[in-house]
């Protein structure tokens, strides 16, 4: 498909990069076979080849490049759920919303929740290895990925791994090609490990008067237990959720934290106690707890609506810097001098519980001065959580946007070693070329 | 080392291949430098490396080469624990049990426990994705290896993750080095991941007449929920472990079944309940459980001396093959036959819970004739495996004792894509020769 007003639509994808190029050709394929049809031609004619699932990279994976054919996987749709195996296989063009409402159909489980999950694709979700709000405790997409389809740059496709839950047969390729954000293959179909139903969670909600406070009592929860969430908001991000939400946020606080338990029974009832307790040590203001499905829901969504939120303050440049979870506070109050120093407004979200965490810097892109500003401090933060013995991104994935600070933080021996793969499996590098490399 | 003596004490490992070569010489460097020469020295004189950790590989992977130096791991034994990131900082020739003691004295846990966790070092389960008896629930070693230290076949050593639980950054060559059974590089430290300890299990002992009939009551128990424990014993194998041990097993069951639920409270109440009920419906004569620690222990030690104890009864060929886990009783009724067709005698122990299984070919190998017949046992076990859709191996690695089915389980494209990713790691090929390809 070449339409112009239809590729138009193909350009960008969350992270909105200006310098976005417009696909050659957009081609929709709906099988295994069709895109391998499109992957030969390509390799044939040397034409590169970006692939996309719903576009909700944060990272620049899915824009379009100039004189490269868009394929997206947006009819790739096929799902079944296998209750026996308590598998589901899955074409990427599925979102995640509907892999886990499907599997709950069965009875089942899919935990990985990214904040986008009733948007964002399963394809988008393996190519950067998601993560998301319950991942302190459940892990991220690959500990759910047991088999895979891929395609190569040649256009050969591979069956990867299986139902089997356990296989040591081989290389781990499985794993290689989770979060290699469509460098080495495009995957094509997706076997993923289900759990049984999660049980019902407590939800602890602790407003603290300063983010450095929030962020003691963060490190205070996870050096005892294991939350299934522990989620934190600054500031900015409780007014803008509330401006958008009006759900009655305590718009005074000057950070808040939601976590939960979902261990079952007394277990259960223990964990909220020391939640409530480390938020109460550590000078929460307030401590609200509830086991009510709906209220528990509501947070998580407060939680879940702050990028949107803080998105109407201006444009965003998203970071998804982690540190080890000692480092969080470190983190924290460095991002605060950086707003500081450079004069510009940046709301902190983050999973906190597992040393995630996502700086907004808002900016005007009509203002230059500002814009450059805003620029400085994107380095910055990944700067600093380098320093900090940490990671550019947490699940986002390098993307486009990250690719000048990736050698920072691995080194010339692994970015050697990551060109040496690249290399191995697409000698013209056609696949997503401008991401990671 | 080139004593003659100690080299003889390096040719073998727990898989007694009779075609073990001897070492050139050993090494036994203690630190990623020392490694580093030796790889340097090796790969300026084309000389090959049998990386070998405490030489308890059942595939092979560890047995000496005619021309190789063995480079063992046995002196790399530092550990460091951390509370504050719940994480283990390993050299590779600790004892999976050390790192367990460790984490233990800080109120850790590391969960990953292959029947020989006593005497197998982390190294070696890095290098063959490990796995155990609480996988079926706590999943494998590479769910636990948040970062490594490797080092390639040119002599340089990378750092690969770290302490963060999360990281998008890259391509996941962590995951790619866990279970490559060292033949991209070599471990020389892991950090693993820690979870709050287990809490205390029940245990529910179920003797049935027939394998068939636990094979289902396994399936009775996997479709409802996932336990922490399920495994499989049949007649031989109690037998043989009664003679070992005399613990009162019941000598007269056709098979056993061991499960665990470590659910707290009234959950781990109700699934012990859903497990004895699946036992009763699918015709256990006897049902036992206990939430005595002392007595769960027995059991559990029971299962996991299962192997040296049918090795009692003459040498083994060790099969590790795995099923979806529809596909276990035709798994089991078709290891049988196989028996039955080639006289031989074969004990099946499992992981059953996660279609992991263990059947053992006694033999003695100066019987020609039943040497042969076991080893067409063998093959035709994997055949089976393959057949149903399952794996040649779970946990052990495919080594050099399962690299003539590889092919027939993965295909020709993903030998060639295994060539692939070899040759652009280790171009003369000098890393663990023999094994895999």
């Amino acid at each position: 498909m070449t339409d112009p007003d239809i590729l138009g639509a193909y350009r960008f994808d969350r992270a909105n990069d200006p310098s976005a190029g417009t696909p050659l050709a957009l081609v929709r394929p709906t099988t295994t076979a069709e895109v391998q049809t499109v992957v030969r031609w390509c390799a044939a004619t040397a034409t590169p080849i970006v692939t996309r699932g719903t576009g909700t990279s944060l990272s620049g994976g899915s824009t379009a490049v100039d004189g490269a054919v868009t394929l997206s996987t947006e009819k790739m749709r096929n799902l079944t759920v296998d209750r026996a195996t308590r598998t589901a296989v899955a074409q990427p063009g599925l979102l995640n919303a509907e892999v886990k409402a499907a599997a709950a159909e069965q009875g089942l489980w899919y935990p990985p929740d990214p904040s986008s999950f009733e948007i964002c694709s399963i394809g988008g979700n393996v190519a950067t290895n998601a993560g998301g709000l319950c991942c302190v405790k459940y892990g991220v997409t690959t500990d759910y990925v047991l088999g895979l389809q891929v395609v190569l740059a040649d256009g050969r496709a591979l069956r990867l791994g299986g139902k089997q839950l356990k296989d040591s047969a081989g290389l781990p390729l499985t794993k290689l090609f989770v979060g290699s954000e469509g460098l080495l293959g495009i995957v094509t179909e997706v076997t993923l490990r289900l759990l049984p139903p999660q049980a019902p969670a407590c939800t602890v909600v602790g407003s603290f008067a300063s983010v450095h406070a929030a962020s003691r009592a963060v490190l205070a929860v996870t050096s005892q237990i294991r939350p299934a969430m522990l989620e934190f908001m600054d500031s900015v991000s409780i007014n803008a959720v509330e401006d958008m939400l009006s759900m009655g946020l305590d718009r005074s606080a000057g950070a808040l934290l939601v976590a939960q338990s979902d261990a079952p029974g007394p277990a259960g009832v223990a964990e909220v106690e020391l939640i409530e307790r480390a938020f109460a040590d550590c000078g929460a203001g307030e401590v609200f707890s509830t086991s009510d499905a709906v209220e528990s829901e509501m947070f998580t969504q407060a939680r879940r609506a702050a990028i949107p939120a803080v998105e109407r303050l201006g444009s965003l440049l998203l970071e998804d810097v982690g540190v080890p979870l000692p480092e969080l506070p470190a983190l924290i109050d460095g991002v605060a001098a950086i707003a500081a120093d450079n004069k510009v407004t940046i709301s902190v979200i983050a999973h906190a519980g597992d040393g995630n965490t996502h700086p907004l810097i808002v900016h005007d892109p009509s203002d230059v001065d500002e814009t450059a500003r805003a620029n400085r401090a994107f380095g910055q933060i990944m700067d600093l959580a380098i320093e900090l013995g940490g990671t550019i991104t947490g699940e986002h994935g390098v993307g486009r946007l990250k690719r000048g600070w990736l050698r920072d933080q691995v080194g010339d021996d692994v970015m050697d070693l990551t060109a040496t793969i690249k290399a191995a499996l697409d000698p013209a590098g056609i696949l997503n070329p401008g991401v990671l490399l």
